[in-house]
Formats: C-alpha cells, sequence, structure tokens
C-alpha cells in the first residue's frame, strides 16, 4: 500500500480512537497475574469499572470481545427453552437474538422498522398478557450501533414493574457506556453487557457483565451449560483482585488508565462532549440534506449518526472515496441499510476538530463522487459548536 | 511501591516476556475491522498461524485467552453426554476436566501422579474396552504447565489408530506451541488448542483451534449449545480475511509481528533455544541438589521446570524474597503442589543471560531464605551453555 | 490541568506532529554507538540523508537542535571579522545575524520588509560592489518562518554567478527541508542548515549541515575556534556509519524510519501535498478577509502561512482561545509581528482533513472570540482540496 | 542479521538501558515549545534537575549531546589563549584536553598513568606556582569514563582553596552524575558538565552546565566567541520555563520521568545500588584473576569497572563473542587500551540480575574464546549481594 500521511481518523461508531496514554499502558510488559503487582491492579480495576456502570454490584471483565458479553449474560441467567422477550432495533438486536435462539433459548421479537427505539408500552403489553412468567428475561439494547437510535431503559424498567413481570432486564450498553449517562442501578437493570472498544477508548478485548443480585440468584439455577463465562468463579477470584484463568493483563493496564482520563474529564463532561458532537453532526448531515435513520429526535444516539444515501448513490462507494483521499473510516450499513446508510462514529476520544474534520472529509467525498448535497454542512456544524462550547477558561494571554 | 530499578524478568509458565517489536506492534492505533487494511491484517495472520501449528487446515482465532480455547473444542465437537477421556497429569488437566464436566460431558480421568505424561497404551486399552464407541474425545495436555511434563502426542494418535477407535484427538498445547516441534497435521490432531501468551510471546488475549476435517464433520452434528465460541460463522467471514464479531484488532497486529519474528529466528531454532536453556536449567537444579517434578527425562518440558523445595521449606517464601531482591517472577506451585513446588518459566522471548540472570537469582534467594543447597548452579548451567552455543557468526573485530 | 479529550492539532510552523513509527522507532532502546549494529544504522542514515538534500556530498548530522547547525555553518566556514552578507526577510534571519555578531564576524544586512524574500538582483549589486571580495559568504533563509515567504535560492545563485563572486552561498531551510523541493547541488549551495522537527517530521534534536567541496576547502583555513561543530573529525568518522562522540542514536532510530516514510510517499507527492494544503489555507484566510503576511504569491510558502489580524484584535487572545477550546497550536508572531500576526503551520506529517480541521478550529476561535469574518473559509478550502485531489485509485467498494 | 532471541544487555559504561517509561515518554507527542503545557513542563525539569546536582543554582540544559556541554563549559567562562589546568586522567581527559586547545585555549596537562584519579596535591603545587594566576580553570574529569577511576573533587577543592588560587573549578560528571554522589554546590563547584545518556538514564541528546555565581561572573567577560552555547539567554528564558530556541521537548519529556525514578528510588538507594553492583562486579573479576584498570580501591568507580585482559587475548574478540552469544553489549578500551581492556557498565536503570546476567555473560564468553580464568566469578558476585542486599520487605507469602 502506499503511504498515507497524516494520522487516520477512526470514525466508525466503535473501535474507536483510542489515546495514547491508554496504548501506552497496553504497551507496558505483562506482567504475572499472580503476583502483588497484579492484585493492586485488578482491585483498581474492579473498582474504578463500577463507577463508569454507576452501580455498587459487581461488574464480570471478560478477556474476551462484546460478543462474548452477550452470550455470558444469556448463559449464566437462563435455561434451556426459556423464553426472552427481545425488540428488533436493528442489526445488532438481531444478532443477540440469533445467538439467544443458538443457545437454545426460546428468542420473541418484537418487530420494529430499525430506525426507532424500545416501545416500552409493547413490553408492558407483552409482559402483562404472560400470566404464567414463561418470559424469563427482556433483553434490549440501549443504543443500537446499526442505526444511532437508543431505547429508554429507564421507561423499559417501569413498564416491566407496572405489571410487575419477574423478568431479568438485559441490558446491551456496547456502544453506549461512557458516552452516554447510564445508571445500572438506579435503572434497576440485572445484567448490562458492554465491551471496551468504544466509550471506554481501549482496543477490543475485554466485555463486561455488570449483575444484579437478582441476576446472581437466577444463576443459581439457570441451567444452560457454562463455564469460561461462569460468574461465580469470576466473583470469587475477584474478591482480592485476581481471576479465575489468565486475564488479558495488558488490556486491563489500559483499562485503569482509560477509567482515571474519563474521571479526569468528568463523567458528566464526557457525556455532554458525545452530546455536542452528535448535535454538530446532525447539523450537518441535515444542512446537506440528507435523512437521519433515527426517526424520533427524543431517540438520537450520541455515540454514532446514521445517514441515508440518496437514492442512487452507494454509501459503500463514498466510504471507499473519503478512506482513500482523507484517511477517514466511516461505518457501513449493516444487514438491510448494507450500501444504502453510512455512520459516522462520534464517540470515544475526540474533540471538536476531530468531529469537524470528518464533516469535511465527508463533505470532499460527496463532491468527488457526486453526491447531490447542500455544500456548507461542516460550516453549519462550526457555527453550533462555536456558540454552545464549554465555558471558556481563562485564556492565557 | 517502592520503585524496583531495572527491567522485571518474567519467568513464570506464562505469560512471557514480551518483545518489545510485539508491544510497539499492539500499541499501534486501533483499525477498523472492517476496512481493507484490516482485510490484509486478516489474511495474513490467518495464513501465518497456520505454519505454527504445522497444519494446511483452518486455525480459528479467538479474541478471547486460552481458557475459551478449551471450551471452544468441546463445544464445538461434542453434545451433552457425551463421554470424553481425559489424563490426569497435572493441574490444568484437572480444570479442562472440571470444564467438560461443568459442560455436561461425561469426562473419564486416567489417573496420574502429576510427575508423567500421558501413557499412550493406557488409552489404548481403554479405548479398546469401549466397544460401542461411547468415548467421543480424548482430550490430553501436550505440555502440563503445572509440572514441566510433555506427553508424546504421536504416540497417543498411533494408540488410537492401533485399536481403530474414532473418538476425536483434543490436544492443549497452550504452553508449548512455538516452544517445542509440534505437528498438528503429521500427528492426526483433531483440535489443537493454544494461547497467545506463551511461546507466541504475546500478551494473554488470544486463543486458537487447530482443526481438522474430522472435528469439523462432528462439528456439524454436535449438540451442545455455543455461539461465541462457533467455529462455521468464523471461518465463513475468515475466507476474506475478516472476523464474523469484532476481533482483538490490536493483538492480531502483534500476533502479525510475532509470527515474523518466529519465522526470522526459524522455529527448529527457536525449539533449541529452548532445549538448550531447559537442560541448564536442570543442570542448575541439579547441581542445587533439588528433585524435579518430572519424573521421566523423556518426558522433560522445554519451556518449564517445576522443581520440589526440600522439605520444611516454602517455595512462596523463596519466590516472595527473589521477587522482591530481584525483580524476578517465578511460578507458583498449583493445586496439591502448593507451597511445594516452584516453576521456572523458560520460553518465549529469551536468551542465554535471561536464564542465568534467572538462576543467579534463585540462587540470591535460596541463600538469603536459608534453604540448604550446593551453591554453583548457575555456573553449571554457564558452563553447559558455553560448550553448547549455536555457531558462532564471524565475529566484527 | 483538566484533560483534553481528543488528539493536539500541532499546527505550528516546527515542530511538526510526528508519525506514530517514528516515535515507535525512537522509543527503542539505546544501542551501542560503537557497536555493528549501530554501524549499519549509521551508514544508511548517513546516505539516506543525502537523496533528502539532493546531493551527492557528505552531510554531517549533529545531535544538537537547528540554531546548532546556524552556528556550525559558521565556525567551519568563516574567521573573527569575515563579512558575510544577510537579508532580513524576518525574525530567523534576524537571530541568524545576531549570531554572526555574537560569533565576532561583521555581519552586513539587506533590508527587508517582512512580508518579502531575497532580492537576488539586490546580493548581485552589493557583490558587484565588493571588488576586493571581503564579503566571504551569503547567507539566506530558503523559508523564512516567521513570516510564510520563500526566497529563490537557484536565483541567489545566479546573481552571485553573474558577478562572479567568490563568497560561500549558505542557506537555511529549516522549515523547507522535505516540504518543499530543495536542491543542494544544483543550486550551487555551500552549506545547507536543517533541523530535525519539521519536514523531517521527527522531534527537534538533531540538526544537519550539507556540505560542498569549497566549503569543505574554506573550513581547512577559517580561523573561527571550533569543536563540537567540527565537520572534519564528523567525516572522518562517519565513512564507516559512526561518530566521533555519543551521537543521538534514537533519534538517528527515529531518522531512518522518517527518511523511509518520505519515500514511500515519494519526495514529490510530499511536495505537491504541501502545496495543496498551503492553497487551501490561503483560500480560507482570503476567503475570511484577512490578510496574508507574504507580499508575493510567487513567494508563498507551501509550509506555514502567516495570517496578519484585523486592526484592533489579538492573535494571542485568538490562538488562546483556538487552543484551550480546540486543542489546536498555532503559531505566534514573532519579534514585531507579536500579537498581530499568527502562524498556521501546514508542513510534515499531515493530510486534507488535518488541514480542514485546522481550519473549522480557526474558524470557531474566530466566531467565540468575535474577530469580524466573512464565514465559510473552511468551506472554501473544502471546495479546492476536493477539486485538486490526487489521482483517485480504484475504491474498493 | 539474523533475530537475536531475548533483550539486548546495554552494559557499555552509557548510553544506559533506559526504563520503558522513560522512552514512552519520549514517545509522546511533540509539544508546542511556546504553549503553556511546554512552560509547565520547562518549569518543572528546570527545577527537579537540581536536585540531582544538589545545587540551588541554575542548570542550563542543552539540547545536545555531552560533548557540547564541555565546550559550553570552556566558551561561556574563558578567553582565547587563557590557560586551563587539566589532569590525564584516561581518554575523556585527554579528549577534553584537545577541545580546549582546538578552542585557542592554553590547555595545560598534568600527566597521569591512566589508572589513577586526580591527585590534589599535585594540583595544589601547580597552583601555587602560578602567582600571576595565568590559570584560569582547573578542569577535571569526576570519574574516567574511559578506566573506571574516581577523582575526589573535594580535595581538588580544598587544594584549590589551600592556595588561595582563583581559579575556576569545572568538573566533567559525564558517568558519575545520578550513579555516584555528587554535590555541586557544597564541593564549590564553578561548572559541573553532564549528559543524560548515564546515570540519568535517557538516550543521549541533553547535556548540561550547572553554574556557580563565580562562573556566571566570568561569563560576563569571557572572550571566547560562543552563541549556541551562551548562558545568559538561556537563563533569562529559562526563568518562565521556555528556552531562547527550540528545546530537545520530547527528550524533556523524557527527563521530567527520569528524574522522578531517581527520587521515587530515592538518590542515596541508587547510589548504594550502584556501590553494590560494583563490588559485586568486582569480585568476579578478581575471582577470574583479571586485573582491575582503577590501582586504588579508595579510586574504584561505582558505575563501571575497566578489567584488563590477560597478555596474548584481545578484548575486542571478547567483546565480540559476547555480543553474538548472549546480546550483551560491553565497552571497549579506548586510545593506547584498544583492545586490551574491556569495560562493563553497571549504570543505569539495572538490578541485582542484570548484573549476574552480565558477569555469567561474561564467563561463558571467556569459556569460549579460551581465556584463561578461575571459573566461578559469577558465584562470587551472586554470594556478595546475597549477603548484602538491602533490607528485605516483609514478603508476601
Amino acid at each position: 500500500m502506499t503511504r498515507h500521511a497524516g494520522r487516520h481518523f477512526l470514525q466508525i461508531p466503535g473501535p474507536t480512537n483510542t489515546p495514547l496514554a491508554v496504548l501506552a499502558a497496553i504497551a507496558k510488559p505483562t506482567i504475572d497475574h499472580r503476583g502483588p503487582e497484579f492484585g493492586l491492579l485488578g482491585r483498581s480495576v474492579l473498582a474504578g469499572i463500577k463507577t463508569i456502570f454507576k452501580t455498587s454490584q459487581p461488574v464480570v471483565i471478560y478477556p474476551a470481545s462484546g460478543t462474548g458479553a452477550w452470550e455470558a449474560a444469556l448463559v449464566n441467567t437462563l435455561s434451556p427453552g426459556d423464553k426472552v422477550l427481545m425488540v428488533e432495533t436493528g442489526w445488532f438486536a438481531t444478532l443477540w437474538k440469533k445467538m439467544a435462539a443458538r443457545l437454545k433459548l426460546d428468542a420473541e421479537f418484537i418487530p420494529g422498522d430499525w430506525r426507532s427505539g424500545v416501545d416500552a408500552g409493547k413490553i408492558a403489553a407483552r409482559l402483562a398478557e404472560d400470566r404464567q412468567h414463561h418470559i424469563k428475561a427482556v433483553a434490549v439494547v440501549h443504543n443500537e450501533t446499526s442505526t444511532g437510535v437508543t431505547s429508554d431503559i429507564a421507561a423499559v424498567r417501569s413498564s416491566m414493574d407496572s405489571v410487575k413481570h419477574p423478568a431479568l432486564l438485559l441490558v446491551d450498553t456496547i456502544s453506549s457506556l461512557a458516552s452516554m449517562d447510564y445508571r445500572h442501578d438506579e435503572w434497576g437493570v440485572d445484567v448490562t453487557v458492554a465491551g471496551s472498544q468504544k466509550g471506554l477508548m481501549l482496543p477490543p478485548g475485554l466485555s463486561f457483565n455488570a449483575l444484579s443480585e437478582k441476576a446472581r440468584r437466577a444463576s443459581r439455577t439457570a441451567g444452560l451449560p457454562r463455564s469460561f463465562w461462569d460468574w461465580e468463579d469470576m466473583l470469587a477470584a475477584n474478591e482480592t483482585g485476581y481471576f479465575p484463568y489468565t486475564p488479558a493483563t495488558n488490556m486491563l493496564q489500559g483499562l485503569q488508565v482509560a477509567i482515571d482520563l474519563l474521571h479526569a474529564e468528568g463523567l458528566d463532561s464526557v457525556f455532554d462532549r458525545h452530546k455536542r458532537a452528535a448535535e454538530a453532526v446532525r447539523r450537518a448531515v441535515q444542512h446537506w440534506g440528507f435523512e437521519i435513520q433515527c426517526r424520533n429526535p427524543a431517540e438520537y444516539s450520541s455515540s454514532l449518526t446514521a445517514v441515508i444515501m440518496p437514492q442512487g448513490h452507494s454509501a459503500d462507494r463514498l466510504r471507499a472515496e473519503i478512506l482513500e483521499r482523507c484517511n477517514i473510516s466511516l461505518g457501513n450499513g449493516l444487514g438491510p441499510l448494507s450500501g444504502k446508510v453510512f455512520r459516522i462514529g462520534h464517540l470515544g476520544d475526540f474533540n471538536d476538530p476531530t468531529i469537524t474534520a470528518t464533516l469535511t472529509g465527508i463533505e470532499m467525498g460527496l463532491r468527488v463522487v457526486g453526491v447531490p448535497h447542500r455544500p456548507g454542512g461542516a460550516e453549519a456544524a462550526v457555527a453550533y459548536l462555536a456558540g454552545n462550547g464549554p465555558p471558556v477558561a481563562q485564556a492565557a494571554e
């Protein structure tokens, strides 16, 4: 390949741009996972990660990527044939449902249009019908990475409570955790699933299950066979900061730094930064005259925006041009959205010029490929960002 | 913690000392796992890893640590209740058996003394009894990391063939691959299990299943529920160099470099280097007057040596002293060997002085802690190594 | 300090953004500067650097920053009291003249307006007057970093030749080398001065003197005391790839990679990339309605653009806002230009979105600080860049 | 080159093994040397470096290697023709004298045998003769890197005071600073010269002049031409943490970490560690039956040991074998000692096993090359180190 000068802009909706301090921590030599130095590291990350999930309950850290944490949430709490209620928010909800079926669960889908979030009312209605409590779990995606649509998890919890249904609530926060406000305890979630490679600003390779007391109780009788994903061995070893089998030591070194960086910025500032970026991106997209995949503004994602291409134009052709010319990676359309949608990631470690660079890159691509659009989208983002900055610090003159 | 000057010597039997070039590759920014650059990387490592297993058949790469690859080998090939024949070579064989039981397999153990390798004759005898072919798999550990004892895999294969038993042969090479000669195809192994953090000189976080045609056929009817570990999705996506879910991109970047380094040295040179180091270590241990856990010299491991402490002396006290004083980590005794045995790792990225540094460090520990021994063990290793070097290159004067 | 999320954009006119591959090479452990591995490195960089200066004559590499290489050019070729003709192109020409005076040379300045390059005719005229050849050297700056104005070195050479004056020609290329075409041999330069931290994409810490035969002859009789900067010891040791005193080993490791990167891109492509970026930046500046410090378009710099602030607005206030808000560093006005000018660096390792990110950042700053301007400058750059891209590679769909 | 597995042991007397944390700091992206973040860095290192020299007076930091700091010490304090009294302790003292002569100073050498330190009595005697105070400076080397011989700087100061001679005292601490106790203020040194690549555990590329009030006064009238090395511009800019010309930013990032590491260990612990290592090395050397270049035990260096080869055996042949076989670099004999002496560096970032690894490596080399010696040198070092450890921390069992 010819050399591309300059840095790559990884503006897919995860994996995200990793801070150099995190990469440096990952590149430190591996330490003995049974030695005293590891104990310090283990205790630090096991305590620290709870603050990110906003939970005082245990968080299991797997040396595996996010898909594994989906599986863990299911095999620890359910038995073969158990009914699980899921909602078709998009590609990743669909994959999770396929996984449930492969694991011999009885997964039921509330159909969706891939442009909307979870309808809590429909969940309440379905649960209300389920007088016998055959439904053992409700599993939803907080932020559907294929569409840029969020769902109101607190509302889902309320709807479940309103019909007094005992099902567990399992939530995928893979592309929302540490980018948008999320409250495992307050929202009464039983298992929260997450991965390292998005808002946590790490490479892929770690994944998480945040637990509730109820989920742990369920795990005692859950009948799906499990070993690698089993929570109890993990939690027992975690008591002293260690793991039952070799953990992903270097990734944990990175996680420790990532958690520190998030707190150094302040979680609320992190969420605000994502919110501003998302609004700036949407203003550009709307200025260009393109439609946003997410139908309902109340459900806009802070971490990515899926953009619908004008009829007759290939999203993949555009993305290829932008990659080749600008060294910016954008997300592709998944499943039925393939070629029709491109996704702009605005999550993880970025600042205002990362976002405007991306938008100018897209605008160059639109011009070169010849996609009809109203010029000036990046400019609209600039105007928005300039008017909506963080309080400006005392400038050093 | 006070600062320890100087580099850490990670002389546990894995994770191992990672070459800086590998760490640097892992610390490169994460790339788009669906972009063209990733395709090049994926195809490169998927092809390269085959040369390490000595196979022309596919190797599955998981974004998970080695324990996961054990689980993958079982869930892809077996059905609930299937009988698996295993051999009690030590702690890791025992853990693998426990895992099989948890996964609802019927695991049968040929008992062992934790000081010997697999007795192929006993396997043949047991299989010969199994006229009905209830035993679906024989699962053995090539190099038992808890004891430093190897097993003759070719002999196991022959014994199975001799009784014409159709069971699959599953082999754990976690602490042998890329440190000792291993031949997946030639030895007729059906699933070889391995991890990144030993001979491959990477941090933990990747694991492997090398497959046979027969194993893949078995997977089509195997009834254990599986999704994350499923081979077929992997192999389908791997065709073009991609993965069905987010791979551990940065670790793959490191794997590419590690494979190149192994070939730059030459696999046979790598194995010789491990063999020489192991012999040097054993000469030191025997000089000190200590017993080696491995009873039979033909079964000595090239990658680690487990040493039995004299009665009344704690291996853990010795290890703590050596860590504190010399910044050298040694492996602890596992299970029933706890406190009674320490393990010297001599695998991965090391050279002669790494080994003699370790031995002098142990000797300092023995002196300080007051363990009776014959001084001069490191010296014995030096004498051996000096007489058995590689052919000396033309020295630049 | 609060954490700034996202990467820093170092858009001063040097030091420049350093490729991660170069930083990784610098972070490799230091090697023995008298060992065989160093010899390979030394010979590689000593040969490679010649291709960057376009010379077949020796290039001296100092373990020192660029200012040192100015001093080296003077002390190796001149004697106390020697007359040197210099041209007041801006701040750096002025500093070089001050240095000459401190070194007890008789430095004469052709006055300038800090908005124009060297007038070769004036040099010819002054040399023509100098019948006795008291002027021993003409020293000019190829790209004045304080103003963004280039000078035509070939024209200076011609003017010197036209009056048959034997003075040496010394040229500072600190902010032009490897960003704009430069030809040490073809243009008949006697000493070319350069540093590592600009077009060469390294941190500061190395500097260079490219020599001519005539310069080396002059050094034999030059009477200024010198030792550290002395060429002859250097050249003697360089014969075999070594240095007379400890070189900056790690920086040389980085230099080797940087030279490879420049050739991987192709020097002409590198120059074109800088030229396009400079034009894009100027279009934005002119769109905003600001004046460019460089008066004559034929003298525009490819590596930086100095922008004149509207009356009554502080360039430093603007820069501070942009730094705080966008994490973009811009260059300040130097000397008499302090507060009145800001400088946009577009050199080293960058791509199109680096440039447009910078322009959008400036535009945000202008809005926030309240500097009157015509919005849409970044947009103008986008339009230019989209219409003037490199030939687009076959896009992978 | 074939790949050498394992880490390199850089056991020359500098550059030294650099801690990975220091390399990581150097590999952080370059920052704006005129921005606010740099100011913090500059102030931190300018204050921190004083604690290492044990001075409350300013320390100048040059973006240049150590040889440059020698030149700086001379050109800032002396005028052409000034007499400087120097002592022939070895190769580096000789080079410094050559430099003085090139700079047109009148350098007078008190002859030496390259096996002894400075004889303070001889200095006193020579100064006493100098009634007219033609001698303007006494320049000595604290730790002669070519021989491993130290000199008593406090004694030199006393001898100068005893004869009430006003000459300046200039001291080279290039291979002693941060490895052996050194007290710029208490010992009344006027200019202390140092470099980054030895006890400071950095790569080469920074050098230092610690000053006295008297030295600064001398600089006001010193007549040697200077610009790059001039102290006053430096000190003026340093007031606010900045530099008069581009500093070696990334090296300063590393320096900040290195200073922190030294204090985290404690300077006295650092000196003790070097002392113990030196004694261990000498015990090995004496056990082998070789002579140490330093004649007088009171003058033994803590940072290196020069070893005399037995007649008829080439030190360079031995070093080449050890490098090829063990990947250990040792220092060569310099000048008249070439081929006759090899030097073992034991300075910078090392621990006990680094030292014993080096000694076992040498012993392997001696065996392979066939140099007659008494085996067991490394063992003697082990015995010494085991009996003379730091107080052992509470071991974690």
